[in-house]
């Protein structure tokens, strides 16, 4: 069904973005992925050229755009280029480490952190992962306690994006013993202070261009100006971020099942097997059909978020459902795809290949299939 | 996720179809289902009350009406109501025959039948498929012959809806022996025309208070003032309102498919076993909670067709998608919902368990699934 | 694959059998559907020629054979016949009834009982499903005290199959109010017993013919006579019966499920639209060819269940394993050929519509498949 | 269900197997991984130790083993070593090659060829698809044309398995420019021949340490007396070597699958969250149970396919069944057992996250699921 989420001007912005994928990340994505590390120089570009941290406000040195469409945009037209490593690089700033920084900091340090961020020079990670505690937030271990003014952080973090790459990383830790919502509290972590460590570059089945890492902190000093948002008020702030950071999947998910489908339905109507292209086998027309139909039903709740979401309205619920399902045919849509390509699915060169691995981990990241599940579940009792 | 599609307005109208359905549908439904027939009188009462033949002209009775969002709001309150009978009954006239006699009928057509609708006393039916002709229009055999000024009709219609009830027939026959998509021509068949025969009410595995039927048209003398639209263009009717058609099947589809979804849920948190609610199993609460999520996608995609429709940009293709992935829906989660219930779900005094025969036709009429395929398919291969 | 379960003795047997079906069964089922009840006389013919009751010690009147591959091919030749509800108040009787009375009666109560079974003059019932326990046995209500040699039954029953055309009844109750695993023990109610009575028949939406009712114990006087087993060993009873039981129900499945894919086969080469026969187009041969597909796969798993259950080797979760997935993929089989019948699939005339409102109790009765996924979750830790 | 496919010497076997895995495989899977190719000397010892090439007639070196449970056996245990790219390259000698090269081979070509396989010093490869034929064989466009007692081989093949490393190349190629089914022709390419070279070394997404290559014939001067089989028989050929190609595939399919199943049964009960281990989690708990029913369902048909092979009835289309289906289920099983991993999944140290690239390739080589369905579809209308 045609779309109705777009103006204009967000027509306008899709040709800038465009045309700086085409410049700055065709030529380079398979050299990203060869050598497993994205040229920082492609962030500076990319920021100036408004594909990512448009949000920040003007006096930090963005655009003071929080319009979601814009993001949705850079999604559709990165996911067109199938570099999904920087794509996933970009949204974890755009969709997580910004929305944090704008929305809990203080003046003091939106005037330290953000003008980094908005020129592309700055890139940060949140680290809330740890080996024993994944959807379960409350198993963290990492803790802080307080010292004059200072915290003295320790502990360490896993399967952090960006973790090797980034200037500033925020820091889920305990900070009060005794347990409960309030125990937890967020630091920033800045690159050069003592007694953080970076483990070994994780090897991953996809998104090699994407770094993923371990992080240690063993006695780091963290000035109490480098808190985020209130001391116990950690727990709150994640779970306040969680809708933006699930719409950022979903709309990824939507961007990228779309693109690898259109390659797909053209490979389809252009190989030929038997004398004919194989789209003319009824088979093949059904898959297509199929799925056709599916990212159409998909995209109308996808642009429904999206105005929710500008609007202040996208629950969380709203948004694990979408989170759970679009990831899900995502992964259903890329398989499905890349068997119609038999052989050549299974080869690097083709973009179907890449994206099922590059994606398997969308249905983990921010939330596995099953913790929305049983987000969405428990309101499913009658309320009393 | 909160739905934007209704206005206030809508809303009293609920209100209104609401109590209608609790005065004049439920005390009946199940006298209706087991002697296999619905009082002509309720059809007076609903379209009076409008709750169907709103969109007739004021000129001719009706409140000429054609905003789809009441027809939207008919189809969830008697879908809440599970006379399922009946509400396919009501479809069935504003969704395909008045949709038919409203748009191609002249001036004194209008007059002469749209005023018995308004009123109620009129029920039509639409006979296009035969024995050996089901989604195939190109397989119908009836033919009509002119003579002088009348046309005699010949042939055979089954899998009628309303056949048995229906005041007025609209029969597609071929008037071309030559064949081609101009071969085919609309009659209106009125009760009392001689040689107009109805063959047994046909014994379905559910919708028992709907009647289904075999019609016989042996020499059917026919007046040419009785001709809908133009001689010719009856392939080209039947096209053009099938859009509306599938939307009618959709909208009762996701009707439905969120009633029993509703009545289901309740009953997990009510029933008890092994010394708790059912719904405390996580089983349970993850088919509740996949179900919750595909039914508010699904419903993001319907209400941005009921838009479409009203705005006239509905096209066939949107139309199919939503009908066969609507109603295969329907199909899973009606049956879901029934093995929720356990041996409950298999006694018709349970709606999940009649509404489990009831809407297994939904796949199959108004374009099989198949068909609607084969539609959205075809546009697929990249046009020259 | 061809299959290499069976001698020629057994086919012998599916000659007797097949002839039996097509001068007995066939000519009434309509019938018997229509009069919601099968004629009491058709029990005796079938029993007297061995369709049923084989398993009765010839000493009682039967044949004293315990190969479950006759009973495999009495299934499948039922089947084929499609009189479900004849078939499965016949697997009630070989597959639960005769199962208990053969196995844990006294020479006395054999002497009693079983004649009856062997002359197909007396019918039986399994009566342990009550309103507020279903798989939850620990939840029964009904309770038996002593009084003196006698034990007086109270409680109420219900869903049991053949619950008012049975004869005998095996009950369990409650004898020890304590509860535990001891607390529950099998009676044997006779038809005549003062304070026995039957509610009413159930409607359910499916096998119209075979009767399922609630049944009501008012101070029933029981002797211990009638006791099955041992007092407080009917947990134990019930639990040890439930292998055969649940192969019973797998057995049906597959038989169902092949004939209605047969049926569906020759449907699909017969049936034209669109100037061929339907089988032509790929669709319809790949859904053919998977249900061919998963059709052998699971047929290799109940042939050897079979064998495994006449050596004694078939345990509780193998039997767990075949009655959820083959009875699920009955509903998936039936669903799909249903869908390959257009119109006439909805059209109580065809055998898969009757199959489809038949069948959907199979994935319920006899332990839902959530019970049975539990069962083998169960057993799925590392064993200390 | 307690498998019966096996005897005391198999088991043995196994043990011998599974030695030689734990001490030439493991300690060097990553390396061969890493390195994109395994050591040639690792096929001797192998091949020495019995773990392939068994079937090699003894007088030319090997045990003239021919019971397929002894490849099943291997299949096991090469799967439990999570080794693939070594299994499959191992599979492709035993189920391809050595069944070629042991069935249509004079006794002049098997003294010349046979040893070196079961000295494990030559390695062999199957070409027979082309850029622009698949699955198509009739596409097949390399040529061989006569001259005087040799053939002068053209052309130009794809994807072919161990292309790299292969000292002998089966090679199909068109002897008839009129075509039809007895045009094409099967020639043994060795190492040194002036004209054959190989392309690059393909880049997958899974099985990095197996290679697949682009294999090019530049008048390729081939012997007569390097022919296999007939001239002219060379599809016969392909067509009768089927069976066991397929069953290969459904053998590593099961075999692989059930090994990580147990891997990830393990994990679940190891994994902790929230307090306790995953599989105390319904959900996980039900997940485990499916695949475990899944799994055992398949297995009894796969062991009833080995006996048939062994005993020279397993049909084309029976094992067209399995491949088709085993492999898809893999899929499924691999892709919920990465799940159940979480982000663990998506790490290449996790047996499941290679598992999960190493086997995407299964439902495509050895033709793919759609030409399997074709396949089995053919037979389905009603033979005259």
């Amino acid at each position: 069904m045609e779309r109705n989420l777009f103006t204009a001007d967000h027509e306008l912005y899709r040709d800038t973005v465009r045309e700086f994928v085409q410049r700055e990340v065709v030529p380079h994505r398979e050299r990203w992925d060869a050598e497993r590390w994205i040229d920082r120089s492609v962030f500076e570009t990319a920021a100036k050229s408004g594909v990512y941290a448009l949000e920040v406000p003007a006096e930090y040195g963005g655009s003071g755009e929080s319009d979601y469409r814009y993001r949705m945009v850079a999604c559709e037209e990165l996911a067109r280029s199938h570099a999904l490593s920087f794509a996933v690089t970009i949204a974890l700033q755009d969709d997580l480490v910004l929305h944090y920084l704008i929305d809990l900091t203080t003046d003091e340090q939106k005037q330290r952190w953000l003008p980094g961020f908005a020129a592309g020079t700055t890139v940060g990670a949140l680290a809330m992962t740890e080996p024993g505690a994944g959807s379960d937030l409350q198993g963290i271990r990492t803790e802080a306690r307080r010292d004059g003014d200072d915290w003295i952080l320790n502990g360490q973090k896993t399967f952090i994006s960006s973790g090797i790459m980034a200037d500033l990383v925020i820091v889920a830790a305990r900070t009060d013993p005794a347990g409960g919502t309030k125990a937890f509290t967020l630091f920033v972590v800045e690159r050069d202070m003592p007694g953080f460590t970076r483990g070994r570059k994780l090897e991953k089945i996809g998104l090699p261009g994407q770094d993923t890492a371990e992080l240690f902190f063993d006695d780091v000093r963290v000035p109490a100006s480098n808190i985020l948002g209130e001391v116990g008020r950690g727990l709150h702030a994640l779970m306040s971020h969680l809708p933006r950071e699930r719409l950022g999947v979903t709309a990824g998910a939507i961007a990228v099942s779309r693109a690898i489908f259109e390659e797909t339905r053209e490979y389809c109507f252009t190989r030929r097997a038997f004398g004919r292209p194989i789209g003319d086998n009824q088979h093949v027309r059904f898959e297509l059909a199929e799925m056709d139909t599916e990212l159409d039903i998909v995209q109308a709740y996808v642009d429904r978020s999206v105005v929710a979401y500008n609007d202040g309205t996208l629950s969380a619920v709203d948004a694990a459902k979408g989170k759970w399902y679009v990831s899900e045919l995502q992964k259903r849509v890329i398989d499905r795809c890349l068997q119609l390509h038999g052989g050549y699915g299974y080869m690097q060169e083709y973009p179907v290949a890449r994206a099922y691995v590059d994606t398997r981990i969308q249905t983990i990241y921010g939330g596995t299939t099953e913790i929305m599940k049983e987000i969405i579940g428990r309101q499913l009792p009658p309320q009393a």
